[in-house]
Order: C-alpha cells, then structure tokens, then sequence
C-alpha cells in the first residue's frame, strides 16, 4: 500500500489545497496531511483550529489522515513509511525553495521522493496568506475556501 | 475622464515612483497615488510623513490625488472608478507577486485593469528598502531620492 | 484621442489574443492590432491568411484597427502617434524578453509606454504554437481559438 | 495496477533519465518510457537508434515498457491508463514551459497528472544537447551517459 | 597585490561558504571574509561566536583575514581596497536580489566588481538557514558543516 | 600572471562587450577574448569579420589577446592556462543556461572558475541578436555599437 505527505500550515485551507488532495488520492493508496505545528512560526488560527477546518473539509474523503507534526517532515516520511511528499507548484519562486527543500530531504530519507503537482488554473492566483489579507477587510473569498473556513475568518476579524 | 490608480507604501517615495508617475500621467487623465496604511506592516516613516514627502515631491504636478488608503486595493479602485492599477515592474520577482495579486483585483474588480510599466533602466537596481539600508549608514543617496526625502531620511537616522 | 498598438504574430489568433484586445479597448481610445511580417521568420500561415482571421475574430468589434507591418515597431509607434504598446504577460520566461524589448523601444520612440497586462487565467497555458503542435494531431483545441481559426488548422495540417 | 508514463526524446538517453526511471519505479507498478518521433523536429539519432539505447541501458530493468510515440501525448496517456506523466525539473526555464504543457494536458486528458520529480543533484547540469556538444568536441562524457551511448556518440562524430 | 571581499551573515559558516572561500583564493592575492553585524537583524549566534566558528573553520588556510563589520559594504571596500566582492549564486532569487545589490554597490564604489560564483553542486541546496532547521530538531547535519558548527548547534538547541 | 578568458560570438561586438572587457581587465593580468567559430550555428558575420571589429573596437586596450576557437572551452581554458572563465549576466534566463554551463566547465576543468560580471544598468538591455533585428530596419544603433561596427551592419542590411 502507497502512502504519500501532503506537509503544509494551512493557516487556514483553501480550495486550493482541497483540489491538490483529491488530484494525489488518484496516485496512492493514503494521503497523510500532515499540518505543522511549528513554534518558530506565527499563525493565524490554532493548531486545533487549523485541524478542526482540514477535517471538516475533508469529512467523507477516503483514505487520507490528518496529523499534526512540529519536528522534521524527513522523520514524519520514515514513520509512515511514506512514498513520496507531496507539494503544490504555483510560480517559479516557489519553485527554488521547494527544490531546495526536496533535494534535502531526500538527503536526509532518500527513500521518499518529492513529488509537484500543478493546481488547477483557477488556483493559481491562489494563497492562505492572499485570503487572509483579503478577509481582514472584509472582502468577496466565498469561492476559494470552504464555508467552515469563510465563517472562521469572519469570525477571527470580526464580521459577522 | 479616464482614472488610474499608483498604490505603494512609499516609504519613503523615490525617484523611480516619480518616474513611474510622470509616465502613467501621459497614460490617462487622472492619477490616484494611494499610500498605504497597513497596520500589519511597519514603516519607518509615519503615514502623515509619507503622505508629506509624498505631496511636496510631487508639487506642482498636476492631474494627480494624493490619498492615503487602508483597505481591499480593489475597493478603492471601485470607489474612485479607476479604469486601471499601475505598478512598477523591475524583477522576475516582484512579477510572480504582482501576477497573484493582479489576477486577484481582477477577481474582486473585474472592470479595473493592472497595468506594468517597465521603470527607467536608471531606476532598476532602485527600492525604497535599498535605499533606508545606504541611509542608515549615512550613504550616498541624493541621486535616487528628492532633496526632501535626502533631509528626512537623515534626520531619522540622526545624521546632521 | 488614445491610440495603443497591440503587435504579434497572430499565427494565428487565439482566444487568449481576444480577451487581451478586449482589455485593451476599455483602456484606450483606439487599438491597433499590427501582424508582423517578419522576413527572418517562418508561419504556418500566411501573412493574408493571418489578417483575415484576426479581422474575421474582430468583426463587430470598435475601434479596431488591423493593418500589417514589417519594420520596427517603434516607427509604426511613431507613425500611428501610439501612447502605448500592449503587451500579454504569461510567464517569467514572457518578461525578460519583453523587460528587454520595452527598455530598447523605449529607447527608440520615448513618447510611446509599453504596457503589460495580465491575460485572463483561463489563458495562462494558450499560446498560438502550443495550439499549432496539437491541432497537427487533430487534438480539441476549440475552447482555445475562434471557430474560423479552428477551421483553418484542419485544414492546413489535412483533417476534414 | 498504476500506470505512468516518461516522455522524451531520449536524443541519447543520460545518467539523468535513468536516476529518474528508476525513482518512477519506486512509486508506479508500470513505467512506460515513449520515445518521441516528431516530424518537425531533428535528432542526432534516429528513432530506432533512440529506442535500442534506452532498451539496452534499461536490460534487467523490471516493469519497463520502451515505445515510440508520434501524436498527443494526451492521446497516449489515455491509451495505456496512465494515472501519471513523469517530468524531471532541473531549472526555472524548463519549469515554466512545464507549466503550460501540464496544464493543457490536464485539459486534453483529465484523469493524468503531471508530476515533476527532482533529478539527483548530480545531474542538475546535465542535459541530452550538452553531452552533444561535448562528444561533437570529443570531451570527456563517460561519467554522464551509459557505456553504449558513449560508444554511439564516439561513432556519430568519427572519433574512435 | 589585489584583495576581494566575501561578506555575509555566517550564521552559522557552512560548507558552501568554505568552498567558495576556497576557489575564490584561487584568484586572488587575498581575501577579507567579512561577517555583517547589522543590528536590524536577528542572529542565532552572537558576533562573537560567528567570528569564532569562522577563524577555527579556515585555521590554516593562508591569506584570508576575517572581521566584522557593520556598516556600508561600500565603504568597506574602499577601505580595503578591494577590487572585488564575492558573492555565491545558487538559485534565480538569489540572483534578482544579489543584481540589484551589485549594482547599487557599483554606484557606491565603482572601482569595485561584484563577482559570481557557482558553488559546487553538492551545495546548491545548503543554507544556513535550511541547516538550522534541521539542527532545531536534531537532524543530521554533519556532511554540511564543519564540525564545530555542528557541536555548536547541537549546544544551542540542547542536544548532547 | 593571471591570465581570464572572455568566450562569445560576438557577432556583432556591442559596447555591452566591451564594458565587460574593461571590468575584467581590473581584474586580471591578461584577458583573452575569444571568438567562437561553431560550425552548427549560423552567424551574420563571418569570422574573419568578427574578429576584425573586435580587435579594431579594442585597439590601444592593453593586456587583451583576440583569439579564434572551434572546440571546447575547457580545452581552451587548460591551453591557456586560464583561471577564470568571464560571463556577463544580464537576465535570469541568462543565468540558468549559464550556471548550467559553468557547472560542466568546472567539471572538464576544474582549475578554471566561472565567474559572472553584471554589466552597466545602461546595457542591460542590449544584445546582439536585437542590436541586429534594429540594424536590418536601419534604426538607430549608434550608442549601442562602436562606430566601426555601425558602419558594417549598414553595410550588410544595403542601406548607405
């Protein structure tokens, strides 16, 4: 059985990530999102409230796990056996880190290959940082994140 | 009467804004440059002082508003019904942001167009954090920023 | 009374070619959309076929003005009193080339800005030979061109 | 049984394809390598001599398939069920164009993903037309292409 | 005799850096390894101990001065007499940034270059940065750094 | 005594080269710019040509050998017992095929270090192959090309 990553903050998921899942539940057999929970970093919701949103956005899909993980993504890759981590690609700067990043990782588990995948056009303008600095004025995000999502947002700047 | 919209933090203006500006005002009828007021970003200097720098670089040129704005960019493009955004192209990366965002605006204002326009080669290497960064150690700035902004910057620093 | 010029190949014209036209137009006065007929380059169509089908995808279309050149752009910049030159940007690769040729026509005619706009994400992946290398093995491309446009691949590459 | 297909010209077949072949094998049941035969293009080698390359350099090597393909990528995704299209990703350059070739085969065949991979960092460098100017040159090439394609391009180029 | 300046945070020193070090001795006389002190910056070492980590890791390495500095690297240059200022290029970001930088530090001292180099490609994906990262959670880091490095960061995070 | 090599076509020579030349002069002790004569690429000017501008556009330079080679740059790297090989980088798409390059070359030569020069802000946008597509509508070129160089493309396009 293939398991694969999907690593991410999703400070707060989109339907971005959420088209991402399903594209990489056509290749493995599991998907493990696995959400980080790391101390160095500042984050909009919670690491509970960030979890609470992945899972209900996935409630009814098959076959994948939600985890939080705050160590090294090449350690969360050796205990789940894990095939392959999953990224998002959307423009050539991600694209450098996300090199880098997968070049180290498999220095440090070379068992487990990094693997890109190209959102749908329709996200490609499309990122948690964008929605957050949108939402905080209150403005139209109904359609690139789930509901539970938008009322959260709402909720964490206040309209409603 | 055609409108255009030039937003930035202008902290401080440079002359490659100025640049920018006298371009776009050959461009359309009326100019909005639009400082930012974000309370999620520190500037050096105040809005007030960036508005100031701002007007007084600016004296004398007519067809432009100096305003300052502190919401969603695509509602103050609705509100003053700006025809188009104007933003500075230097660099593969500002591009990849500026894409995002403008596929974004376009989302949330579909009548307003974002327009690149390439700054003098003179201007290239030329950014208002650069410029704080030469400033700071008492660095030679006159050619990259009015008179004005040469004085205040050197009074922020303490150099006098 | 504005006047842009929107050069190209336009071998042949696409849907994402269209949509930019159309931006175009809410900006400007009047659009020059101006076929190259470049000697040093080889088209799949002629420079007559090119024009029928840019003018036959403008039909009904105002303030259009369609005409063939092969010199510079910048002394049919001259010629035509053009404020601006548009151009589409898809990609990084895009930029630097035209972050070139706009410095160098600058250069040429200083009265005339090039513009970039961002063509609509639906067309971020659409280029006239990507079209080409697929309709040559009958592959669906009418989401992609006008109906006319589609029509002429077939026959040029023998399907109907 | 999970399907993938690496498409290439294989104009010869390098170290860097055979690291990425054998990555694919460790995520797919079935790799099916598809030699590129397009008329609009030139080879050093011919399609026969492409094809025996990759299958001598792939000898033992399980779960291979070797075949020459001259249509829609697209078109063969769906013939042999592929769930994935493999692409190594050395460079920002290659990534862009990438891009849009994923994207429109998405389009052309819905049930494909692309996924890119990351070749070894030994390999960053290496490409098919820079061992071909190389050997043109009779330069050292051993460590970059299996024994046979040394020999093949030793013969090529009268060096021997 | 001609000097060459190769600033930076060394924050902690790498590998990466000491291989540049190395090929940059190659081409000139001397070289002033110059580690920035800039208060706006937040370090995980102190000065102290960056200068520390740096002199130990070139013991023995002839025509190398290491300092501190914390102001203009301009001025820094002109103190020293540099003709040149190297700087490691590893990926496109790298480069936008480290261009503008350049060029700006030409107008500054113009009879200073900065000069590229290209580190080896067993470290392109290393940075100071990334090692952190790994330390932070007690990753292996041993083939990235010195041993020093790697004692001292095994300290820092409280790990031994 | 260092000895710098500097490779191009130069078809034709620009004032971008030649800035360059003089920055590397700085920086070494001899430089030898060398002319290459690839028989797979087509060139406008024929060798003999190229190598007359370049050695008339640098008469009275000191410390400059003109050269023409039809091999690998490693080879001439090693023959003239050259420590660096000059690239000026103006682009990002210069700069992948570059590193690309420079990676191999250090591999066939590993005494030879690339190393990469930023030209004038004044030339950033100049090349060649545009210097051309100007020349051949007779568009003024004259503070791009030395004056011998203008007087030749005039020559080779008919117009005088």
């Amino acid at each position: 059985m293939s398991t694969a990553i999907y690593p991410g903050s999703f400070d707060p998921i989109t339907n971005g990530h959420l088209d991402l899942i399903k594209r990489a539940l056509n290749l493995f057999d599991k998907l493990v999102v696995a959400i980080a929970d790391n101390p160095e970093k500042e984050y909009l919701f919670t690491t509970r409230e960030r979890e609470k949103m992945v899972k209900q956005s996935l409630k009814g899909v098959k076959n994948v796990e939600v985890l939080i993980f705050s160590g090294l993504l090449a350690d969360l890759a050796k205990q789940t056996n894990a095939v392959a981590i999953i990224r998002g690609l959307r423009a050539v700067s991600d694209f450098e880190f996300e090199f880098q990043m997968a070049l180290m990782n498999r220095n440090l588990t070379p068992h487990t290959e990094t693997l890109f995948l190209v959102p749908s056009e329709n996200f490609t303008y499309l990122s948690s940082s964008l929605i957050k600095d949108i939402a905080r004025f209150d403005g139209k995000i109904s359609e690139f994140v789930p509901r539970i999502v938008e009322k959260a947002l709402k909720m964490k700047f206040g309209f409603n």
